[in-house]
């Protein structure tokens, strides 16, 4: 099988992509983090699957890095989608079924009375900070270190043509350490508009941590006292703890929640969510774009809505992703791997232990993906609904892999040390 | 036909919308700036013209405030979109589309070696001062006073949640005024890292204006002199005056575009295209967001370059609009008004002399929507290439607009005199 394994037409698009764009594909799609067999490019997809333009298939656990949580061209979705186009898209008003959307949402999130729709992940939680601010007639915002909320100025996570300024009125604190908030919330002082803090720690190459229900409940009440926003940021969590926003399990609400990713199935949209409270704030902000109002992603968001919650995914989903965790610990110890698994079950990373560079990780993705299973060794995968039929293929396939990634290591062993083991 | 006129489903709509909202429909498309009898919502789209929930028709002046250029539901634009939907849209990495339309539009502009896509328009103008201060080191941006350049808090027109930092570091300068704009260039100092401009002035409210070929000309020698990033926000004007930059025809190359609206004819898609000098520092700044490599807008985009060229159409919209233009001007002598009609005949704006409160305007655009014609009193509108077929109809119609905007200045002051005029 391997042997086979040539991406020769990836290749010829990526150099054509490294002249197009201004070094190749950008942002998290860029290959530049990803191991070398993981195709750039993805020309097909269906359900849990995508083909690249070698012809190869892959059982794909990035899902769009988010946003396939039901199954690529799911049948309910792609129908509400083209009921839709046949009335229209982007035009000079919405649409109804941007109301009946935002009432939908609005009515699954216990802490919402009202939404706003945006399209990109960053809108959302940018917007959370201004209805905040626009809100307390405060500034500061507080975040836990290294945490991605996105791309926008106040919180990229790269330097390059950010202005000092654009960071200003932003305290730091350490997820899931209430000391370290508590000290944040008093250097704040009366200044404190808001605390933005996402459902679970999940940044690159290190476990995830789920929050603690003490430090979620502690959010909530410095928030309360200082009568400041909590901001959940749920973008990239959303619909993979529940319809509502994803700290309800811990009985923890937020005051505004920025939602993204699943919403629509993959069809552009994000939203913020937010609460009486706040209700002012955002209607004296202004915010909009040029696209905010087409229907097609609100008819796409409706009825994924409605395939969740008639076919219960969220709890199917969580079913599927623990035969995969369980299938990969019981091949890890099998072939003597020590694979620290973490997250949410549907969003799953996979570190090995003493791999601090995750050069193993990068292997064992490598191998992964000639066997025909798209993973990624530093960013967070998901699970999506059509994975339920794809479990034992994937177990299938990883074995192959592990078994690969083994016969590797013993060769390497062997050229190193001279002695031959098998 | 006007006693027919009655808006019972709109408002039923724009009651709900005030609860799922903060306050109803947000943004530019938020009836709050639209004459009473525009409805907010919109049910049906084809071609030019649109209908709303009460069944009415409109001929559609506003084109969704500019991305529908060809016409709702183009024929050729649909079959691509319909094509690419069967292979895959939001996935785990981009589809060669991506590739080829960064390709045609880098061919077709004649300041551009590479591009990034987007999906707003505010990305687009926002990518461009991150691109400019990386490229250069500096920070100062100079930007016309008053422009809309998006949403973002650096440019946003609403003070709302916004910090004062966040407007650091920009410097403002009166559009077409050389000498302002050589103060705001002397008062940036060293630190000079781009000037930003709209090809013409496109504010609410008052007369659009083409750039001075003078202005455009300096605006280039000085950000020369500083080695500093001329960069057009093109987002609204993009394919109206051509399929590069819209200063082309002044010979004024930008060194980085903000493109948006039009590029899909109605699909989310912006971009930022931009020159050899200012590559690197496009290649190390990060920027992304979820749907930003969803294929279906890129197919989309590639169609409409094909139609625009193939069909001619910036020169028909052109042909088109001029015909809107004459028209209008003759009915408004006709019945005694007089109406300044401004900007690019493609991105009318009518304005009525000593109407500061565009009193007449709104008077005019609601007898107008009666009458079947959707226009705005105070926002540029657009012509888009379906609409050849509607002028007539749409002279008709404005004819019967003028004509119940006369009786009732007429009945209005013959209530106010006594005078029976007729």
């Amino acid at each position: 099988m391997t042997k086979d394994y040539r991406l020769d037409a990836d290749k010829a698009l990526c150099e054509r992509a490294s002249r197009a764009f201004p070094a190749g594909v950008y942002g998290h799609m860029s290959t530049s983090r990803l191991p070398e067999n993981c195709p750039q490019f993805i020309q097909r997809t269906q359900g849990g699957r995508v083909w690249g333009y070698d012809g190869h298939e892959y059982i794909d656990y990035l899902c769009a890095y988010g946003p396939n949580i039901l199954g690529y061209k799911h049948p309910r979705v792609e129908e509400a989608v083209s009921r839709q186009m046949k009335l229209g898209d982007c035009t000079t008003g919405p649409s109804s079924v941007m109301v009946e959307l935002a009432e939908r949402m609005v009515q699954n999130s216990a802490h919402a009375d009202w939404s706003v729709f945006c399209k990109n992940g960053s809108d959302a939680t940018s917007l959370c900070l201004m209805i905040a601010r626009a809100q307390t007639g405060r500034n500061t915002i507080l975040m836990a270190e290294g945490t991605y909320h996105g791309v926008d100025a106040w919180c990229s996570k790269s330097p390059a043509g950010i202005t000092a300024e654009s960071r200003a009125n932003i305290i730091s604190f350490k997820y899931n350490d209430t000391a370290s908030l508590e000290q944040a919330v008093r250097n704040a002082g009366e200044d404190l508009a808001g605390v933005i803090v996402t459902p679970n720690l999940h940044e690159l190459a290190v476990p995830q941590q789920l929050a603690t229900r003490s430090f979620a409940r502690r959010v909530r009440t410095l928030c309360d006292e200082k009568r400041a926003a909590l901001i959940l940021d749920d973008v990239r969590c959303a619909y993979r703890f529940s319809l509502g926003s994803s700290w309800d399990y811990l009985g923890v609400l937020p005051d505004l929640c920025a939602m993204g990713k699943t919403l629509a199935n993959g069809y552009a949209l994000s939203a913020v969510l937010g609460n009486e409270a706040f209700r002012d704030g955002a209607a004296n902000s202004f915010y909009t774009g040029s696209y905010w109002f087409s229907s097609v992603a609100f008819a796409a968001g409706l009825a994924t809505i409605k395939v969740i919650e008639e076919e219960d995914v969220i709890a199917r989903i969580a079913k599927t992703a623990t035969r995969l965790r369980a299938g990969l610990a019981e091949q890890s110890v099998a072939y003597g791997f020590e694979m620290n698994q973490s997250g949410p079950v549907s969003m799953p990373l996979f570190l090995f232990e003493d791999d601090p560079d995750c050069v193993v990780g990068r292997a064992f993705c490598n191998e992964a993906a000639k066997a025909g299973v798209y993973l990624h060794p530093i960013h967070n995968m998901f699970v999506c609904a059509a994975h339920d039929e794809d479990i034992d293929d994937t177990l299938v396939r990883t074995d192959l892999a592990f078994q690969a990634l083994k016969a590797s290591q013993l060769s390497e062993y062997e050229s190193k040390t001279g002695h031959q083991l098998v």
